[in-house]
């Protein structure tokens, strides 16, 4: 099993870039761009996620799904918030049954 | 910090599901109707994160990011992969020093 | 050629709708839910015509693209806007030269 | 009433442009680059129309639903379609009453 502890240390590095200048990293420009910038790498690696799955390119999905995962992270550093508030908010839904999870969905 | 190990029990659980009875869980349903109805479950959870963070409300950006996480674990199953081949491509680019990470990425 | 006043009578009846019962028809439920739920309806047609077109399947891929202009426009609508509002900026775009065009938009 | 025929006018130019050289304007670039790069085209264009939406801009969202149909119709010209086809489309959905549309949609 891999360590994901990765996940932690990534969203940490994430948070610490918010007050770099904006050149200095290609996380950094995102930030200075604002929230718009940010949503629209959200999308755009959502639609490529999207497009390796409809290929079955498993090697190409892997690398999107985690484009997906990353930028959200950035998406949630901008707002003051982790990896662990994703985390937090899993375990919470892992304390509920799958029957009542699937209950609770509004499909 | 939270036990980052609930993504990897959530993903092996979403892993045994696949086998299970389409009309035993959401999970299972979502399955049984294949790959485009999981990529749009993905689109549709990106697309609630946007807004989400248009709003600003901070609550609900954690709830739809968890969503889009948990809806790209399903679409990894769909396909034999998990949560561990994100984490691996993780470790992986915490190898590349970010000034080549950045250099790497076109655009 | 076929009469383009179609998207104009669409328009039309779906401004008329606004002010009908959310029971009365599709269309009126959707103004019902509001701005997010007319949004995620453009986004989900977006991520099925992505989904066509990666099928190469035409007939789908046009169906879709007919249901994100039809969404478009509900959403449209919803702002007191109408197909004309994207026909006049049709137009005045067409009186931009082609290079121009090119090299005002910023990629 | 603004003069519809425009869409026709411009679907009709970017099917003409499918032979051009590459680098001889933005949309001879993008049929070069393929179905992958149109398509992510269309998911940025729909999530910025998202976020003009949800900014209550109303300048901004005409301006992004003209450019999902634009990167829509380069879509349909790479596949060999135009706007007549969304068009027939919309007329022959104009042909059934509101009441079976509603009824021949699925949710």
């Amino acid at each position: 099993m891999i360590d994901p502890h990765v996940l932690q240390r990534l969203s940490a590095t994430l948070v610490e870039r918010k007050g770099a200048a904006p050149e200095s990293s290609y996380v950094a420009k995102l930030y200075a761009k604002g929230t718009d910038a940010i949503c629209k790498k959200v999308a755009e690696e959502a639609a490529e996620t999207i497009m390796a799955a409809k290929d079955g390119d498993l090697r190409h999905l892997v690398y999107e799904v985690t484009d997906v995962w990353f930028h959200s992270l950035v998406l949630l550093a901008h707002f003051g918030l982790s990896a662990d508030d994703v985390l937090a908010e899993l375990h919470r839904r892992e304390g509920i049954s799958g029957i009542d999870e699937k209950n609770s969905r509004k499909e």
